[in-house]
C-alpha cells in the first residue's frame, strides 16, 4: 500500500530546480572528483583555534545563556557588531534594522513569504542565484528577467522589465553568483533611480561583498537608495533590503546572516522567523561573535582574501592554458565563482557527465536561469579546491570540453 | 516618507498570534518576574562541561567538516543515533526515514510547506500548541477542532470532525502543549483506526514523550499505525509523520530536533528544507551527537526527569495550597505544562496585567485556540522555576486571581 501523503503535497511543492544540485554533492563527494560545483569556503582557513576558545569562553562565561532559548530577533551583542560592521560601508543602520538569521537562505525564505504571493512578478537577474529562486518559487513567484553582461545587470532592458510591475527586484551586484561579475556604479545609480521612479523595491543580497580581490569597492545600492531619497530620518532604511552572512567570511556550518531593513519589515519578519525556527542557535550566534570581535573578523578577511585570489587566478591561468578559443568566461574581482559560455549546441548537462568521468564536476548553467536554459553555461567555483588541484581540474575539463566539441561538431557535419 | 513595504506584505502575514508571546516574553526578561509563561528548561541542568568537551573533540577531529557546508538531510551519525533511540520505544525506522530539523518549529514549518495549500482544512486539538497554529496559519490553514479532557483528545467528537474532511490531524499525545493531559491507549488506538477508516494522516508531534514523572508509557501512534496496518515493508512508515526534539532533553539553544517520515516524504521535506535554510548546523549537529552518544542522553534524561518531577510537585502543591476552590488544574504525568481553568468571566488577558503587577507571568489560554477564546484558561510552565520560586510564584498569582475573582464578583453584583 503507498504511503498516503503524495496525493496531499501542496501546489507549492511542484518545483523540481533542487534535485539537480542535491544529486550533484553526492557525486561530488567521491575524493577523486575535483569539484567546481557548490560554492564551498576553503575549509583550511577556517579559524579553527579561534572557534575552540570562543566555545570555551561562552561555555564558561555564559552557558545558562548560551544554551536556552533566545530571542527571535537575535543576540544583541551580535546585532550591535554587525551595526557597527556595516557603518563602515556607509550603511547606517541601528539594532532594529538587524535581524539575525539561519544563513541567507533563510533570509530568503523569510522575505518570500513576506511578500510573495502566489502568480506575483519578480524581477532578477538573467542568470541568478538558484538558492534564492527555489526560495521564491516556493511561494509561487513567477519572473521577469534582465540580462546581465560585465558590468553586471544590464539597465538598458530595467525600465521596460520594470513597467510590467514586478513585486520587488532580487539582485546581487557583488561577484554575482553565477556570473561572477559587479554591477558598475553608474549602472547602481540608474538602477535605484529606477527603483524610486517606479516604486519598485530591492533586495541587495550581498554574501560575497567584502570578498574583493582588485578593483575598487563599490557603493552598496542600501546606501545610494538613503543618499538618492536624502532622507532626514536618521537610521531607517527605504526602499532596498540588504542582506549579507557570516557564512563566507568565518564559516557557513554555524548559519549565521543577517538581513537589513526598516523596523516594520524587520518586526514583520521577526514575526515570521519565529513561526520558521523561533530563532537561529543561540549558541553559535555567541561564537560568532565572539570569533569575530576585536578586530580578529577583518584580520581573518584579509588572509581569505589573499588565498582565493591566488585561486581565482590560477582557475584563470589554467583557463587560458587549457581551453580552446572558442570557449569564454567571466572575469571576477572577488567572490567564489566565474561563468564559463560555450559554443551554442554544447549541451552543458552532458557534459558534465563527461566531465564526471573524468573525475571534476561544475554546475551547468541551466538551473540558474528561472525561464530555463539559455545557452551553453556552466558556473566554475574557485575557492575550494587548493591552486594545483584547480589546474589539475581545469586541465581533466579542457579534456572533457574538446570531447564534446568534437561530438558537436561531427552532428552538425552529419545533419 | 513611509517605507514602500507595508502594501507589499503577502496576504500569508495577516496573522497576530505571535505578538502576544513576543510581548510577553519581553516583559518577563525583568529579573524580579517569576515566570511561569515560557517552556523554557531548567538552565542550571544543562550539562555544561559534556558540551564543553564535545566542543573541543568535534573542533580538533573534525573542523573542516563541522564548520562546512552539510547535507541538507543531516549528520549521518546523529541521524543514526536517533534510529536507535527511537527503535527503544518501538519505533522502527531507516536513516533514510530521518531529517535532522533546526527545532520542532522548523518541522512544523516544511511540514506547513510541504501540504497545506491556502484554505485547507486541519485537524487539531482544542486547545494545541501556538507556534503550530502559527507555523500553519502562515501557509493560510483553516482548522476543525476537537476538544481534549483529562484522557487528551477527545475521540467521542473525532469522526464527526474527520467528516468534515481535514487535510490530516496534528496531535500532541504525551503531556500536550498546553493541556498537560496524556491521549489514553484506548484512545489512541481508535484514534489510529479512524485515521485508517478515513484515510486522513496524522502529524504526532512529541517533544516531551521521553519527560515522564509518574504513570506508564503509552504508545507512540507512528507504533499504532504500523501494527494496526500489518504492514510487512520493513522500515517504511506509513500513515503518520512523528516528531521530535533535543531541545528538552539537552539544551533547546542548538536548534536539533527531527522528523520520522517515509523516505519519500523525507525526500520531499529535505528538498523544502534546502531553499528554508539549506541545512541545520553541521556543527551544532555533530556537538549533539557526541554529548549524546554513549549513554549519556539516557543518564542525563534521569537527572531532568527528577529535577522536573520535583517542580511539577512543587506547583500542585502550591496550587492546593494557595489557589480558591472554584479554580482547577490539570494532572501531568510528564512534561513542562499544566492547564488552569477559571470561573467564566475571567478574562485571563487582564489577569495577566495584574499579575504582572504582582512580579508573575503566564500565558493567557485564548491563543491556544484556532477559533479564539474558549473560556478562562492560563498555560503554567514548572520547568524553568526552582521550587521555592514556583510556591512563591503561585502565591503571587494567587493574590492576582483573587483580586480579579472579586473584581468579576463585584461587576456582577452591579449588573
Amino acid at each position: 500500500m503507498a504511503a498516503p501523503w503524495a496525493h496531499r503535497y501542496a501546489q507549492r511543492t511542484k518545483c523540481a530546480k533542487s534535485s539537480i544540485i542535491r544529486e550533484l554533492l553526492k557525486v561530488t563527494q567521491r575524493p577523486e572528483v575535483i569539484s567546481f560545483a557548490g560554492g564551498l569556503p576553503a575549509p583550511e582557513v577556517f579559524p579553527v583555534e579561534k572557534f575552540k576558545e570562543a566555545c570555551n569562553k561562552v561555555l564558561t562565561e555564559k552557558p545558562q545563556f548560551a544554551l536556552q532559548y533566545g530571542p527571535t530577533e537575535g543576540y544583541r551583542p551580535l546585532r550591535e557588531f554587525i551595526v557597527q560592521q556595516m557603518a563602515r560601508y556607509g550603511i547606517l543602520a541601528g539594532v532594529d534594522n538587524v535581524l539575525i538569521t539561519s544563513g541567507s537562505q533563510q533570509a530568503l525564505d523569510l522575505i518570500a513569504k513576506l511578500l510573495i504571493n502566489r502568480g506575483d512578478r519578480l524581477l532578477v537577474e538573467s542568470p541568478t542565484y538558484l538558492g534564492a529562486l527555489q526560495a521564491f518559487d516556493l511561494m509561487g513567484a513567477e519572473y521577469v528577467t534582465v540580462p546581465i553582461d560585465d558590468r553586471g545587470l544590464n539597465t538598458d532592458y530595467l525600465e521596460a522589465a520594470l513597467r510590467s510591475g514586478p513585486k520587488f527586484m532580487y539582485i546581487l551586484p557583488n561577484f554575482q553568483n553565477p556570473g561572477g561579475v559587479t554591477l558598475s556604479e553608474d549602472r547602481r545609480r540608474e538602477l535605484v533611480l529606477l527603483s524610486d521612479k517606479y516604486g519598485i523595491p530591492i533586495i541587495e543580497d550581498d554574501p560575497y561583498g567584502q570578498l574583493r580581490y582588485e578593483g575598487e569597492h563599490k557603493t552598496p545600492l542600501v546606501v545610494l537608495d538613503r543618499t538618492n531619497l536624502q532622507r532626514d530620518d536618521g537610521y531607517t532604511l527605504g526602499n532596498v533590503i540588504y542582506l549579507s552572512t557570516f557564512s563566507k567570511l568565518l564559516a557557513p556550518g554555524l548559519r549565521v546572516a543577517w538581513i537589513v531593513a526598516p523596523p516594520d519589515v524587520i518586526a514583520r519578519l521577526s514575526q515570521i522567523k519565529q513561526s520558521t525556527d523561533l530563532h537561529t542557535s543561540t549558541f553559535t550566534q555567541m561564537v560568532t561573535y565572539e570569533v569575530a570581535r576585536d578586530g580578529f573578523l577583518d584580520e581573518h578577511v584579509k588572509l581569505i582574501r589573499s588565498v582565493y585570489s591566488e585561486r581565482k587566478d590560477a582557475m584563470m591561468k589554467a583557463l587560458t592554458d587549457y581551453f580552446p578559443e572558442e570557449v569564454t568566461w567571466t572575469h571576477p574581482h572577488g567572490g567564489l565563482f566565474l561563468w564559463v559560455t560555450l559554443p551554442t549546441g554544447i549541451n552543458t548537462r552532458k557534459l558534465l557527465d563527461q566531465a564526471l568521468l573524468n573525475d571534476v564536476a561544475f554546475v551547468p548553467g541551466d538551473p540558474f536561469f528561472p525561464d530555463g536554459d539559455k545557452g551553453s553555461h556552466m558556473r566554475l567555483n574557485f575557492s575550494n579546491a587548493t591552486p594545483e588541484m584547480i589546474r589539475e581540474g581545469i586541465r581533466r575539463l579542457s579534456i572533457a570540453v574538446a570531447h564534446e566539441l568534437e561530438h558537436v561538431g561531427a552532428q552538425m557535419e552529419y545533419a
